[in-house]
């Protein structure tokens, strides 16, 4: 008989550096939701995204799904005690998180850790007693019970606003921050948690008209409060937020973080999984959906074909992929680019900016300039940097080379910054080049590239790279012969650099990069492309803003 | 009251380019296992850790753990109806895989995919008869069921060889792989599912020594089969593999891999998760453990912190890191690394190799020779751009620099391959070079470059890059005046290279680079650079017996 044959590879040598890992475990005590957004399917995803090991107690077989909880079959008293009792025996565990209790798991929680004493885990207390679309998970006598039984051995208990009220037993007015500090510490008080974390992602607060929520975390042995401020995203998809922070929590307190930092961690993680979002019901269902869990995963499989040295092309032939190319009029991307509707008013607002013609006719006050000159020369320092990486990540040596040569042209203008803040500004020494405070503008313009960079592809990289070079070429070649900034004034130099013989030797070649990198890339995917370059103009533009506006 | 406040920043942007991702949707069908490693439990890990959105269905709460199967809860017949009919109905879902399943939920399955006809979701059947510890989870009334009711409409059927012996109704003797192709076939007629998947883990099989197991996979309308032939890792804790190649299996077919494929990489994924392993039992339970299914994930926490873009630094102070310098006596690292226990063997064999006193005295074929060059300069595209990645990773300009100073005499290097490569072989043009076959010695290396690139820092990949510059040096400087080649000739001319006053300089310069690494290099983790340099010193071993055994 006949038959193929593949080899499959040993695992990457890197990795089993770790080999038999201690991976931090968590134990989640809940309730499940088969439609796997919420309740303990919840806890597994997030306690796996987080690199843990996870561990389950079932209190109850819920039939849920984000539109409604249809039924509760509660797991009886002898088997929730069975599970935990095996559980701890024959398993390490870090820490326990709970999420939706019964009565009977409540008892036999509560004798275990009675039992445990010191020895006991951690412990994250999410009193859940309602689903985010409203149905009621619990009765009065469950919140009792958590609040005298439970909550007193946990180190942070994490209820929203209904549960806060809940738990105090009556509702209160919100208005101002300061209304829920004081629910917060009155919540220490009455349930002997130490620390309570108030999440506040029902409320949007706003703020100059800027939307944003808050979750409040209490930390009563220093009697201090944290306001951790996150952005509201509009969105009704939130079902399982609640579960997921929770586990984000346990987990990264598994993993040795404080709780400031493993709130921290997790309410980044939450709002991430929100704004990412997903797409898994069905059009009938449009009030609320799950969220995100595996936003920052990798595809193994993808992994193994983009790695040449696994042995996948043995069955997975590399995909032909056909030229993005053919679908650009006229067969100039930058021109298709500059006039694209995502990136045009983007363009035309980064090449016509005021700051330049400020420069230009020498007007713009000179401390102004200075902090742009100082911005810029941290800002290169990234951009080399990534150009780094886009060679790596070229498909031939002929193009890590072009990056490379890139890369000691920015040195060049690098040096350039150097003389003039040296010169114009008196700066002192080298050590000054090193510790520049990275304003706004430049942070949000670093993390876009540090963000590209990871996750980006050679042609996305070079797309995120192209605007910065070719929008100092446009812009200044504008204003050439109409600079009347005083003839050898820094100003003036600073745009003569820009609109020199050897810069626009530099843009012809940027124009034919970005032509050359459409011949490999996927033209369905055109449009993220076009996105990047569009968001990157965007990003110059404040860049510019920025040092016009600095006092 | 006062209190500090940490801004949440919004999600990496390149992230929401994927807004509202359609996730490969798997619905899994099974018992759970609290303790995490198996079951359910294993499902859920695995499906996220391929990126796609689990759903479930709790067939029954087991007790159990690595150790022994405690006891059985079976879910109650309308409990699982529910759960499917409202799991399917509000939810997508792509693939449905089961595990361990009851009568009641047999019967319920069953008539959910008549029902379902042409639009039901794919199937992946593992028949679970057995855990992996042994013990029973199925009377035969279950195994008779999945057969004639469920494995029908499977897509694939995947039993390891006890459960094809319960299947078939009776034991077979297994001594060649043709006896398993029998296997695979029969079960293809008697469960009327088209491709079967005979699991071999149980059976390690030997080849010159070498021991292997495989799987085998049969595709019925093809009348074909393809052997997976992995490493034979030695270890009990294979828990929860059956559940875990299934579920990556389902994970796979869900984004639209075939099914061939998809068990490629469902095969790698668990070799490489059992491989790999972790450390969560107590220390009574010897025997099994569960498998490690989250080694490809990134800590969220620890990327925020080393992303600076993110706010973690507002509440995570960067860690003050002690110089690992402190740690080598002498101070001379790459004499320490070159004398240490776990690299000396390695570098010694590297640096006195046959290889090289055969190019000295002229004896080396010149068919090896010229495999070597070859070999060499596809080769240094990888050095080139490892370099590049490293740059990518240094932690200031002046690092980046001379990472990428490097690349520039890698380039001269080529060209002098190129160069002898035309001169000497008359090889006729650039795509020549291009075109280059990688040998095994030549993939190895470079899979061990691209790991390292992919999961090391700066310091992790300066260790790695070192051996080939310094090892070259060291086995040519110790030839000098020795070598009696013809002089001019080309063996004469690649020695010489090597034994350069500018070579020298290059050697003296990465031996300071070595001392300037552990600067910022933490001193607990000294033993990652140990293992990684020998580890490179025995891949350059190798590279050199490949061309010297060429034939």
């Amino acid at each position: 008989m006949t038959y193929a044959s593949v080899s499959i590879n040993t695992p990457p040598p890197y990795l089993t550096l770790a080999s038999n890992e201690k991976l931090p475990v968590v134990l989640s005590i809940a309730g499940t939701d088969p439609s796997g957004g919420a309740g303990l399917e919840a806890d597994m995803k997030t306690i796996t995204a987080h690199r843990c090991y996870a561990m389950t107690c079932v209190t109850s077989v819920n039939v849920q799904t984000p539109a409604k909880v249809y039924s509760i079959h509660n797991t009886p008293k002898d088997v929730v005690f069975q599970i935990l009792e095996t559980n701890l025996q024959d398993m390490k565990c870090d820490v326990i998180k709970t999420g939706m209790l019964t009565v009977p798991a409540i008892e036999v929680l509560h004798e275990k850790l009675l039992q445990l004493g010191e020895n006991r885990p951690k412990l994250v207390v999410d009193p859940v007693f309602v689903a985010t679309a409203g149905s009621s998970l619990a009765g009065e006598d469950v919140v009792t019970l958590i609040r005298d039984k439970i909550a007193p051995f946990a180190e942070v208990l994490t209820p929203n606003i209904p549960e806060c009220f809940k738990l105090l037993g009556e509702e209160r007015k919100i208005n101002k921050l300061h209304d829920i500090f004081e629910i917060g510490k009155e919540l220490a008080k009455i349930t002997k948690c130490a620390n309570i974390l108030v999440k506040g992602g029902h409320i949007p607060w706003s703020d100059e008209g800027e939307k944003y929520i808050t979750d409040v975390l209490y930390l009563g042995a220093e009697q201090k409060f944290i306001v951790f401020r996150g952005n509201f995203v509009n969105t009704t998809h939130t079902h399982g937020t609640g579960c997921t922070l929770a586990s984000a929590i346990a987990s990264n307190l598994a993993r040795g973080y404080s709780l400031p930092q493993s709130v921290y961690g997790g309410v980044e993680y939450v709002q991430n999984a929100v704004a990412i979002g997903c797409d898994v019901t069905n059009p009938q269902i449009k009030d609320n959906g799950p969220i995100n869990h595996v936003y920052a995963i990798e595809i193994p499989l993808e992994k193994m074909i983009t790695d040449e040295c696994f042995t996948a092309l043995d069955v997975l032939p590399k995909k032909q992929i056909a030229s993005a190319a053919d679908k650009i009029p006229g067969g100039n991307f930058f021109e298709y680019l500059i006039n694209h509707p995502k990136v045009k008013p983007h363009w035309d607002s980064y090449v016509n900016h005021e700051f330049v013609e400020k420069v230009a006719d020498g007007t713009l006050e000179r401390k102004k300039f200075r902090f742009f000159i100082e911005q810029d020369y941290a800002y290169l320092v990234d951009y080399a940097r990534v150009h780094c990486i886009a060679g790596s990540k070229a498909p031939c040596l002929e193009d890590i080379e072009k990056e490379l040569s890139i890369v000691a042209s920015v040195r060049n203008e690098m040096g350039e910054h150097e003389k003039r803040l040296t010169e114009e500004f008196g700066v002192p020494d080298q050590a000054y080049f090193q510790n520049i405070a990275r304003g706004p503008a430049l942070k949000a313009y670093s993390r876009y590239f540090n963000d590209v960079s990871r996750r980006g592809n050679w042609q996305e990289l070079v797309a995120a790279l192209t605007p910065c070079l070719m929008g100092y070429g446009y812009a200044l070649t504008k204003m050439k012969g109409k600079v009347t900034a005083a003839e050898g004034s820094a100003y003036y130099k600073w745009c003569e650099t820009y609109s020199s013989p050897w810069y626009c030797a530099a843009m012809a070649e940027g124009e034919l990069l970005l032509n050359h990198i459409l011949e490999t890339y996927p033209p369905e995917d055109l449009d993220i492309l076009v996105r990047i370059y569009g968001e990157v103009c965007e990003l110059e533009t404040n860049f510019w803003t920025a040092a016009l506006e600095y006092e």
